[in-house]
């Protein structure tokens, strides 16, 4: 007899947490005997906002972040800098700049980075879109937020010749090293670009 | 502008994924994002396996294991031994003790594991079913599979003495050095069982 037998039900509840990623077989299991252990209203509330989430969600029709309107809530806030605009792979990257609070200008998702090896290529990114942003509006600056990878620094240089042609500034975020971080522990690449792009030193 | 202003969509299923023990915001965050990178169809199928499970559950009337009918599959199997019932804590350890392949009886689900602390008493356990079950069906033994704890002794001896009047054998399962483990490495307390509890040698 194997677990299949025993219960279909608790058999197709598993399969389907564990195909979410990073939850294996036995974890899977732990959730799920977790909700049953739990009255219906938890599980009903739960698969109720997994679908509210899929089904209603919308893109900015400017920027591509997940909105529940046309526009997105930062496009649409009247108090952001409208000549500043922030090139991010993904949504994710948006919720952890703008939980820096050091941003007031808008942003452009990508949807994804140039990767050849996925299969990836400039067709699947939102980078017309973006070359046609700055070009209608008055964009002023554009910030390279990306990862500091092989597959980041290909996507930004990528932009960067598009845009080319245009009067915008490009800029990417500062790379050095992480605050909190010891030198002794710094990696070489970290470490060597953190003094070629020094600063001026400022009191605090 | 915090994420809660960025999509009430997100930031409810972001709260329902991490509501999930052992899930934090972050990993509750990924999987989103991952859910709304897959086609509707997939959150719809995730969320309907998930509700059937809750909704239509049953608990076997006999040993408190989950079914789809009155019995689950293993009591109403007529090839087990129904002689022997096996005392477990949860249906996780029915699943594990059914993977080994190695017990052919039916098996008594107590619910939980007596624990004073958190506020677990005999009346919240499945033991009184138990006890009943021993005299009206023809049990010879009950094997006690409790966890190799405190609270797990403590409950074995609990429905050790609940039985200790009716004429049926109750044994325990093996205690001793796990396989595949080093002798070295082994804590003083299970080695000094395993001494205590040594079988005779037999040829593999």
């Amino acid at each position: 007899m194997n677990r299949k037998k025993s219960s279909t039900l608790l058999d197709n509840a598993v399969n389907a947490l564990a195909s979410l990623p990073g939850v294996g077989q036995k974890t899977a299991l732990r959730l799920a005997l977790y909700m049953l252990r739990r009255d219906v209203e938890y599980t009903e509330r739960f698969a109720a906002a997994l679908l509210a989430l899929r089904r209603e969600v919308k893109y900015c029709r400017t920027c591509h972040n997940i909105c529940e309107d046309e526009q997105c809530s930062i496009c649409a806030d009247p108090h952001r800098d409208r000549s500043i605009v922030c090139v991010v792979e993904n949504i994710r990257e948006v919720l952890a700049i703008e939980n820096t609070g050091q941003f007031r200008g808008l942003y452009h998702v990508l949807g994804g980075i140039l990767s050849p090896m996925d299969g990836i290529g400039p067709g699947d990114l939102q980078v017309d879109s973006l070359v046609q942003r700055v070009a209608r509006e008055n964009v002023q600056e554009v910030i390279l937020a990306l990862s500091a990878t092989m597959e980041g620094d290909t996507t930004g240089f990528f932009i960067y010749r598009k845009l080319a042609h245009q009067p915008v500034n490009v800029t990417v975020i500062a790379r050095g090293v992480s605050v909190g971080d010891e030198i002794e522990y710094a990696d070489e690449i970290t470490l060597g670009r953190a003094i070629t792009s020094r600063t001026r030193f400022t009191c605090p």
